[in-house]
């Protein structure tokens, strides 16, 4: 790799973590919209089996009214690992620990788990085109069914 | 923006993120004037509403003597997302999961939070002018006043 | 530092921060023969006092059969932060959060740690030459004894 190309994929990984980072803030903030634009229009999201969307307009179903559900959330996002397939393709896989106070009078919800990503660079951005949700472990969550991260017995 | 300011920028990126870890790291050792070291002489600093400095004399102030309080502290930083206000300036915005250990008999407290940072370049080394912490959600934390992130209804 | 070999070390800086996460992951899908791999022959490791290993077979036989003893893992490593010794050795210091639950009936284990890592870079990879685990807080973790952090009084 020269060294022009390997300091832009130093530059796109700068932007691919970012994405990440922004997708964390603008849920916590309670952005919706601001979410959808991470995402290309052919997106794949899973949270669990049976909860996600395949395209933009659904995803942004599954976003309509999610603020209401939790008083404030706080998603901690770290061990970010890129792999690139081409020069506009990258697989990502982060860990994230997340936490929900609820709006209604229930515990903490924490929530601990893996993403798996697929980023793709269009127009000079980078959006998630497929966003997995992975399951470690969780404690008083809300959501019961999980993708499992598969480890190993 | 050419090759050698691209890598000149992803070199201060690397040296911001290295100043906020340097922090907690400080911090969780006990170390006040290491933390003092990483902020320029006029400085603003504030934690809370009315529980901050302006200027590095009355920072230190704050400091002295904090590290009694507490048996251990452990302090999180993820998600750092930095932009730039020309070369020597950067608006920094970061999470954080501080756990406290209190030299009190009680509960440690957990303060999840978003660092809203101003660091500037002098002497070709990063510090803070600004550090703002914001309040995502606490439990059993000592301090009750806090900025708010300013979530979304 | 001219340019290509600040590009270098960028470069070397990606990869020793995936070598950390892939350590965590491996950790998590309890893959123990893909950690061992991570370590050079003459590796040395310490958990505790009295729990780690010199040369990488005592390594590997310290972590036979430790993924029966958890459900699940869960290692959030982040403030990464790396001093290079010349051009294939760096001292890296993290900040982890590592969540246990356990096979047996007990509560979740949480450590709050610091690792403190010798890596060298041979054959054009980055590896653990020395990795100590300092633990910065626990609360109903299973390993009792455990390396201070060294907090100033």
């Amino acid at each position: 790799m020269d060294d022009n190309r390997a300091l832009n994929r130093l530059l796109d990984e700068r932007a691919i973590e970012r994405l990440l980072f922004d997708y964390a803030y603008f849920l916590d903030m309670n952005m919706p919209d601001k979410m959808a634009a991470l995402f290309v229009d052919d997106c794949e999201v899973s949270y669990a089996p049976n909860f996600g969307a395949e395209g933009i307009d659904e995803y942004k179903k599954t976003l309509d009214g999610i603020g209401t559900f939790f008083v404030a959330t706080t998603h901690h996002v770290s061990n970010v690992c890129i792999d690139f397939d081409g020069d506009d393709e990258a697989r990502v896989r982060a860990v994230v620990l997340a936490i929900h106070r609820y709006t209604r009078e229930r515990p903490d919800g924490f929530l601990y788990g893996q993403y798996d990503d697929v980023v793709v660079k269009t127009d000079g951005h980078w959006r998630f085109r497929k966003r997995v949700l992975k399951t470690t472990m969780t404690t008083d969550y809300h959501v019961k069914a999980a993708h499992p991260i598969g480890r190993l017995e």
